[in-house]
């Protein structure tokens, strides 16, 4: 049987759990080569080495990375360490999966400062075009590659305590847009996929988060949570070259939660 | 190789040319039973002929009815006819191509008349639910059926001589809201395909539509039109499994020309 | 004190109750002379005389005709009537508050049929295009006019019941933006308010608006329904001079309620 | 005559030009005190001071700070300042008109650097956070207060080296609605103003500025480009008591052009 993704790349930003953990499982399930950068203490780390043996048993290639990708020169150290282990081969698909932000009031006692909106808007958007950027200056770039990163509802809609991150959200989806503008000469079709309320790490951290599941499952018209896994096979239809003609927008894969 | 889509069929309106029939011959090609819907003139039928022969040369079972798929008589009429012949396979894909209305200002003498709405929002926007309706009726829906429109850009923007048009996509995109809200239940997922400027035949209609063409590709990232085929291959992703989670919402399927 | 509006007119569909009875008494006080147009029983007279009293004890002209705003030789009548009512004096504003639809789920016994959703669709949009195209042609705009509409959150968003109701609303965004671009060249401004959900006659005629309200309470940052003076409100600001540089958009006049 | 907005004042974040300084006079003659935050080079200072004498000379009570309104230090000693000078008169509106921001593209020689979108997107957006809890904690705003911030198309349109522009406008949106999300309880009311393309000094500072407002003229219905005049008539109106009910949206102000 053909590989259609054969001799190619996904790298990861926050690919040890969630969305990005459930991505590199199935890119890896139709033959991608996986490179996940993850930030996570020891404690955390048997765990995660559990769930990276499971990708690496596929039989793809696998690296992963246990740094801030945030940092500048980590970044380019990593983009060194990843050219010279994949050689010739490309990388077909950059994904942000980055949930790092400040959860505060505006108008509470500790309310958000604007470190918290600098910090939150750094680590979940700006990383975006950080790291595409330096893929594309290191020519790693597939002919053909796609960018993919995560936003949700929270957007567009205030939620309490999100206000940091549903500023980082929108920054994210237009870093998205201009992404897909100005990459376009190069082959690169960049794409935000909006989920919905989905049961990971991330979301356990808002305050009321039980709420907010229980609003969502009764909102969904499938009457249930979007699953990791639901998230995981659009990223793998974004890589398919039947995909190649979206680009600069936003897709929501939420069984319509959102209507 | 397994088949994802064995024993399962696609009905396509307006198949015999455009995004319908590129569709059609996607699905065909990846394993689903086609029956297209269709509406030409004698003169036309031989180069759809020729267009279908090719289609069922691919090996699948294939059903063509030239009628006007408008009239409620007639569409009762098909349906049992494609009962009878589908036996206990089921619909996975219902394709609403239908593009017929009356291109006219507001302003000029000839004029937009209340019937021009009428008959442009009843054929390209009220037929998805009639359809959708008929076959929910007859109970022929795979229990994880996909429905499939096609919209544009005109629904939120206005076009000369689109006014009629511009309702009707808007009327698409809230009735496919609406089936995929109501029709979840039943495992129907309802999304509309929002495609760049395309040259097909209807668009040939629109006066002006070489400048169209101009504009839409000094405008496209990739600088080109869209194609049939791009449209075609996201039919085809959204009806595969990994696709299930999309629902109630519009790809943009246009390189980014609408950014 | 100088008034705005002397020797203007509103013209008011659907202006017996609602939105149309609270713009038409806001315009009264600010100046503006009134037509009602509306359709009611017998029953309902008296009560509405009693408020149509109170509009012209204001002391501006007022007109108002009991009929069907939808039948076209109706239309035609009384465009006539008010011709001749007001002289050189112009239509400064066009109001849609027509509200008139089919309430039905698409999915169980009785459900929505064809002519639920064009009725609808031609009642609550369509109407508009005809009104705005009959005192067009019969010369009565404003050089500086303004056409107002009323949408809901039901226009973007699937509620039980309200298939052909969100498929009017945006059908009647379409063809206020259509109207907006065509009819610039002639002074118009076109635009749709978009309220929160309002008690008014029209609410309660929707099964569950008990809960609706509820719900809208809820999520209202400022935790109140929206009130018709609310909306009445803005109707008049967009009446007014400074606003001549709003045209085809959607003002959302709730709030909040829809974040 | 009264006075509706006697013993109140605007504040203005960038008011010494554009559409800060056009909205500076609009409220100016309708009654209101007004405070202008600027920064400008001792150059560019005769200039303003004439438009600030113009202002004084409407007869409302007139301050003026030539500081770095980015800087925490600063905006606290203005804040007291402006305090002490107000005495128990209250901020009724809150305007940001901050255009600072890099132009660069993502992909020639000199590009954005994350430092390019930080910069952009505190300038430009957190600022509106910043202000608004520095005077909400001050006790400041009135208990019907209304903040007004000015986005373009821009913040969901790529446009050539756009992009750290972008990404803040659409921040500023997302922020805007967090702040009439969570300051509603105490009475302020937060929307965005889109304008058109304005012929303002940071149009000029655009490469490419004269084309773009040649395209502008040519999509406009109007056939001409937004004035400073046209978005301040809207900021005047968004202040009146009729307003009050707007909360949380964003209003086109451009003729329709972006239709």
């Amino acid at each position: 049987m053909v590989n259609e993704f054969q001799h190619t790349w996904a790298i990861i930003l926050g690919g040890s759990s969630g969305l990005g953990l459930a991505s590199a499982k199935k890119l890896a399930e139709s033959g991608m080569n996986i490179c996940i950068i993850h930030r996570n203490t020891r404690v955390e780390l048997p765990g995660i080495e559990r769930e990276f043996e499971s990708i690496k048993s596929i039989g793809i290639s696998f690296l992963s990375f246990n740094i801030d990708a945030l940092q500048p020169e980590k970044r380019q150290e990593i983009i060194r360490k990843i050219k010279s282990e994949i050689g010739s081969e490309k990388v077909k698909c950059l994904i942000n999966s980055i949930a790092k932000g400040s959860l505060k009031s505006m108008t509470t006692e500790n309310s958000l400062t604007t470190d918290d909106f600098l910090l939150t808007i750094n680590a979940m958007a700006i990383s975006l075009y950080d790291w595409t950027k330096a893929i594309f200056d290191a020519e790693m770039f597939h002919q053909d590659a796609r960018i993919i990163s995560f936003t949700s509802e929270g957007s567009l809609k205030p939620i309490p305590n999100y206000g940091a991150v549903s500023a980082a959200k929108a920054t994210l989806e237009a870093i998205s847009r201009q992404i897909a503008f100005e990459f376009a000469p190069v082959g690169i079709k960049s794409n935000c996929i909006q989920a919905g309320v989905t049961n990971t790490k991330s979301l356990q951290l808002i305050p009321n988060s039980e709420k907010i599941k229980e609003i969502a499952i009764k909102r969904n018209p499938f009457k249930r949570l979007t699953e990791p896994e639901d998230v995981a096979n659009v990223v793998y239809l974004l890589c398919k070259e039947e995909a190649k003609w979206i680009n600069g927008t936003i897709i929501k894969v939420d069984g319509g939660e959102s209507l």
